[in-house]
């Protein structure tokens, strides 16, 4: 069978066990994440055995020291992963949820009712926890999924899918709702993202290098983020110290994530003040700071920046700082350098706080908080597919909902239309 | 200046009259509307004279009567534009609606507020009245547009984007708000949906090859239907007298419509009392019918069906029609053969409503309706600017919501993130 035949073949699959997904009730497939947790739990030594093998592989092809610590999968893993499942369980079922019900002058009654999208694509790179969490995320949502991971954790992603196939027929549903692609060939991805008729949308998780390719050659939808330059700005009226407090927690938290802190506006009228504090903040941190002549003029050690630095998402010690004139000025910036990711302002002023939420064109802004923030779990999504910087359907944290479509639903007495 | 130079301009131009339109007030808006109904009206003589130079180019092409017709901009159009120009002034504005407000864990309040998409392109054919209703509903929304119609109608468009954009400006709002391309040139179109810079969002309207082809090319996302390939399923409790009434609106109310029938199903056990009541129904209206073996048992003039009619949008007087064993198999003929526009049951059970409607996987599923009904102004959306058939983002008829996007908004007090 051709990779052509075989990525056909699981469309055709995921596509019927979709329509089982979709009917299926709360409690059914709460019982299949229940049964999920449990049997994770009971083969945690199965899952590390089939995660050496992928370790090995990994020594062997020298990945680096950063992808080896995604690709490994502990006891501790093991355990988050079945504490994941169980809180995927404890949320609200978002299908079949009716909204926006009204009569019309024609005597019809109107509604949406929330549905599954259907069948979702998820391409990922090396995290063997991103299999549990898409495939968890799908199941409850009532859609089938189509995962393919990265080659480097294929053993342990078959060992995981194997678990949550077992879980879904011991509820009673497809095991076809979950299925994970079985060969490394690219060609496989391509003929997931071109297969329109049995897959309504892909969401890519990995680097922006796959993401854009993806975008590119995909004609199915594709809900994603490129990269994260998040933005805090300080403007004339901060609370200085709630600002160093803010800038240090969102760029050294953690240096990877997309919600750190690359770049740093301050207004002009307070830059002496508040950049040399930021500069001792982050000292110990060993973080550079690039910056335009006003900032190098008070932070000394700071070097220069250029336009790409300013459009840059370092993810790591590294941060890019301006002095502007004006909240507008900084609103300007964001949107000409950022990536529509998350944007904050430290502010006390009422006025400038809705200006830059209202036209900071971004899927988060934040007035006097961390952008570290931006996170499906801190936003109370539960858990999260991913994040999107698209303004089509959804935006910023994509958790349960962001799996869903809505229908209209009508109840006539048999009303025809004039 | 190329095509491309062109079309890169109008982008960066509506990129930035988006940004000012993202931020006008209501009042603002609804301003710009009530001058451009005044001065359609006032511009009666202006607006038919450039139609009668498109009118007459027509003539000299060969346009079919069909085309000719909807090209026409007559005394009682320009009046019913002007209505619709009103009618969309005085809906809800949805920029700035705060949905899901809520305190978190941490502290941070987060919610959802409407922001408009940004940048709308919509790509139609030969309808002068298209340009007026696309470019209302996206000045409402507090989008830019950029349309292009039909080159049989370019001096309709224009002397209308001319009033459109004094409108604009008599409000103080940016002309180019609202641009039309001034070529017919086919690069300018794929310009258009490559440019994922400046342009948010495609909407096509038009016949499916247009569409098909906008959707393969487009690297922007594309709100669209391609058929609307519509059913009617007689269930076995119907009440009949409600079953050839419905069937009768649905197919013959009109038949150039996306929301028209296309395709009956009926159960077998009321085929035969229910079919010959249909056809004589239809007989006066000369609607052929195209159908199964046993549909053809009860209705002798019947043709035979292919499979390629029971997945054809006919457009016409024509109307296929298979009989079912039940429920299921009317859902999984839908769901096969249907293009996700609009599908309905007659039926008097709840249990088979209830499962229709949840099973079939369309933009609107009906009980005992017309699948006329189907249509943005029935669903008091005011107006719409397409239906979509697509999972993602707008489902059905799109109005003004669906020209809109939601980012999340946090206030906090200083919130770190541990």
């Amino acid at each position: 069978m051709s990779v052509s035949q075989y990525m056909q073949q699981l469309g055709v699959q995921a596509r019927a066990a979709s329509r089982a997904m979709a009917k299926a009730s709360t409690e059914q497939k709460n019982a299949a994440l229940a049964a999920l947790a449990d049997r994770l739990l009971a083969n945690e030594a199965a899952l590390i055995a089939a995660n050496a093998k992928d370790l090995a592989a990994g020594q062997e092809n020298n990945l680096d020291p950063a992808m080896m610590d995604r690709l490994a999968i502990t006891s501790a893993g093991v355990q988050a992963m079945a504490e994941g499942v169980r809180q995927v369980a404890a949320l609200a079922d978002p299908v079949g949820q009716i909204s926006d019900g009204k009569y019309l002058p024609s005597g019809i009654h109107l509604s949406k009712m929330r549905v599954p999208l259907g069948v979702v694509g998820i391409i990922y790179e090396s995290r063997p926890n991103v299999t549990v969490d898409a495939a968890i995320l799908c199941l409850k949502s009532g859609n089938a999924t189509i995962l393919r991971g990265g080659k480097e954790a294929l053993h342990s992603n078959q060992a995981i899918a194997e678990i949550v196939r077992a879980s879904l027929s011991e509820a009673g549903l497809p095991m076809d709702a979950v299925q994970v692609v079985n060969t490394t060939d690219r060609a496989a991805v391509t003929a997931l993202i071109q297969d329109a008729e049995h897959v309504d949308v892909i969401v890519p998780r990995g680097g922006k290098g796959l993401i854009e390719r993806i975008s590119t050659e995909a004609r199915v939808p594709v809900i994603k983020h490129l990269d994260g330059n998040c933005h805090t700005f300080i403007a004339q009226d901060a609370d200085q110290e709630m600002a160093v407090s803010l800038v240090l927690n969102a760029k050294t938290r953690r240096y990877g994530v997309c919600n750190a802190l690359e770049s740093l506006l301050v207004h002009e009228s307070v830059a002496a003040q508040v950049l040399p504090k930021i500069a001792a903040a982050l000292a110990p941190f060993d973080v550079e700071v690039r910056g335009c002549d006003r900032t190098r003029h008070f932070i000394p050690a700071a070097n220069e920046a250029t336009e790409e630095d300013y459009s840059a998402e370092f993810l790591g010690p590294i941060m890019s700082c301006r002095v502007v004139d004006s909240v507008e000025q900084a609103i300007e910036h964001i949107n000409h350098h950022g990536s529509g990711h998350t944007d904050a302002i430290v502010t006390s002023s009422i006025e400038t706080a809705r200006v830059f939420q209202r036209d900071v064109d971004s899927s988060s802004v934040m007035v006097n908080a961390s952008t570290a923030f931006a996170d499906g779990f801190e936003y109370g999504l539960g858990a999260e597919i991913g994040i999107s910087t698209d303004k089509i359907h959804a935006r910023g944290p994509v958790g349960l909902e962001g799996l869903t479509s809505q229908k209209y639903v009508v109840w006539g007495q048999g009303q025809t239309r004039g």
